[in-house]
């Protein structure tokens, strides 16, 4: 017998239908003699129908009443999926973020967990209870409603994993597992059968959008076995072992040296020119970034010269507006000689471990790009990927031709 | 200053446009110097949609989890509403049931309020805040969520003024009062200025739908101003004075005998018949329809012979099939000769204070309905109104004569 904890996405609970189908899935588990505490998101399209509710009252919704609205999405699918698996004969009950106690900090729309206490999903799981939980949602020490931000649901499920100590946190979603990069754009991509933590922290960050990036971290510092399946088949079949995210690496001379490609559209860079070269000048600009609780992603500095430098970095397209308006305002207290920016880009990452152990992974991938006459505008590394920003009318074809450059279509031994 | 608490219905808030006029209208309040507390339920369609969806999963929705969802409906308005009241330049803060605390009962789908903590709603009235609550709902001692039942936010609103002490509470819908029928079937139909507490009781219990009859027995227990206001027209303009539901009666002389024809459709009969008469007999029939939660209107039970009496009951009529099936098994235990029913009656009741010193007006009304071939079923009585069953289909004629029998058509001195 183990402790599983699921957590199934908007579209596989987006209809009556499907959350029945869930509930068979569960139900399989379940009779197999597991304990599960199950993670649901809003039904598909839920969310978004809320936010455009809000925004036709305000152009940028209050905080604090966004979450009290679209929290509700995760709590009508709860209430359904404790309805279906009663209906099928099982004991289930459904708890929300604040019924838990799944406590956060207070800010809204992103906030943080903080601490969930497990004893009334325990009592219920001695006692033979499904439990099922709203993803995306928590509580302020206020009582106060709180919402995760987008993809919050893996992160509840994570945690609630980390909490109770489970055996697995399986994620299921509507793909099987995680590619070498996205089979829409590249139809030979491959799924991998494992991935290390650290591979998928990149892929997640660079948008391969299977798991939400702070669930991957959250699954890593609490060491949670962590697998994508897919909830899209028939539930009484096999659905396959899927992608395990795994802690240790494999030898890596069984490894491909990188794994995937992975890339995110929803990035805009902006640049801060000409500022004095000397300390303190990184903080000026991100500080008040920071503050504005806008997540930076690449950030570049390059030498200077003149006693002057230039200052780079990505955010989210969504909050590019925000970010310029801020760069504006502190532009003359850091002596900034001008502001520009670009919401018409793209990253594209090759990532994987193996590349620690292969030096000209960079090389390959700035020759394959310029062979296709792709302007890099950005660059960035790590020890496991290396990221480009391009135009964003590049994305495809750089992502096809990176792929077929590391021989990522081809199966490994 | 006064303290008013404001209840608008689903119709009120049916889209984002109506919540911005909702908002001007709370505004309007807010600039004459009053505190408000503003009870909202569900967007219009919007309990419907998530009954639908609750029966495409289970066709009997397990009550605690039907809470949990339906529940959500007034959660988004009062985000909505706050963020409109925000936009206007006012501060708003939204409060779901839990978050109040209004604490009721277990009894899911028909829970009783049993107390509510104002000090949280004080604190925000008194930072000049405009408090807004999700009717409808509230939080048991172990944190389930419940619901009041259909209507509920009527009763929230009261409540929370009793709680409140506030100086009046306003019900705010589409209609602009109480008439003495209802419009669309009289188009003589008047709006009354006043009406007793009594009559808008028997009013509201008979299904003018004007108020939830919970809500005035509650507001007459704690002495709430209630006045019923209309919701329809441009928030700047006057909304009149709408009718005042009053504790003390007028003097008789000035008054119509009787105030108006009320009507339900959603009732059904039970009888049971030949049942022994003696002593108990009607616990044993209504003690196991009591504890099925069903509620029982009104009761009949005529002299018996032959050591025997039949025994009569009107229940609401989604709650029919239940009580059938309740009686049925009860049938032998209680040596009844047979169960009979009918779901296609209606009830039709003249209603006011004035009747009480005037005799012959059931007369009148029996009179009246044979005069027009209308066969009466079943006849209930108070001080204050007289109730038929006949069968459903004379229920528009039956509500035109008796509005033409009594003179409701005609002003009053």
């Amino acid at each position: 017998m183990a402790l599983i904890v699921q957590k199934y996405g908007g579209t596989s609970v987006g209809t009556a239908e499907r959350i029945k189908n869930v509930a068979r899935r569960v139900a399989k588990w379940k009779m197999q003699g597991h304990q599960l505490v199950v993670v649901v998101s809003a039904m598909s399209g839920e969310t978004n129908r809320l936010i455009a509710l809000a925004n036709a009252i305000q152009a940028s919704p209050d905080p604090r009443e966004l979450d009290v609205m679209v929290s509700t999405g995760e709590q009508v699918t709860i209430g359904l999926l404790a309805m279906a698996l009663k209906e099928l004969g099982f004991k289930a009950r459904s708890y929300t973020g604040g019924q838990v106690r799944i406590l956060t900090d207070n800010a809204y729309n992103k906030a943080r967990i903080l601490s969930i206490d497990d004893q009334a999903m325990r009592a219920d799981l001695d006692n033979d209870t499904i439990v099922i939980v709203a993803g995306f949602q928590g509580v302020d020490e206020q009582g106060n409603l709180t919402t995760l931000g987008r993809g919050g649901s893996d992160t509840t499920g994570v945690a609630l994993a980390a909490a109770l100590k489970a055996d697995e946190c399986q994620i299921y979603t509507d793909v099987d597992g995680v590619y070498t990069t996205d089979p829409r754009i590249v139809p030979e991509a491959r799924r991998l059968e494992t991935v290390t933590f650290e591979e998928m922290l990149e892929m997640a960050s660079l948008g391969s959008k299977v798991l939400q990036i702070r669930s991957v971290e959250f699954a890593g510092k609490y060491k949670v076995k962590l697998r994508v399946l897919s909830s899209l088949g028939d539930p009484g079949e096999d659905e396959g072992s899927g992608t395990l995210i795994t802690f240790e690496e494999g030898n890596p001379m069984e490894q491909a040296i990188i794994s995937g490609i992975a890339f995110n559209r929803d990035e805009a860079k902006l640049t801060v020119l000409g500022v004095p070269d000397r300390p303190g000048i990184a903080y000026q600009i991100l500080g008040p970034i920071a503050e504005a609780n806008i997540d930076v992603d690449m950030i570049i500095q390059n030498v200077g010269h003149d006693g002057t430098t230039d200052f780079s970095f990505t955010v989210n397209r969504g909050d590019y507006a925000r970010a310029l308006a801020i760069l504006e305002e502190v532009k003359s207290h850091i002596s900034a000689r001008a502001i520009t920016g670009d919401n018409k880009i793209c990253k594209v990452s090759a990532v994987g471990v193996g590349m620690r152990s292969h030096p000209g992974i960079a090389s390959r991938m700035f020759r394959t790009l310029a062979e296709e006459g792709i302007n890099i505008q950005m660059i960035s590394t790590s020890e496991i990927k290396v990221s480009v920003v391009v135009d964003e009318k590049y994305l495809e074809l750089a992502v096809r031709v990176l792929h077929k450059a590391y021989d990522l279509d081809k199966a490994t031994v």
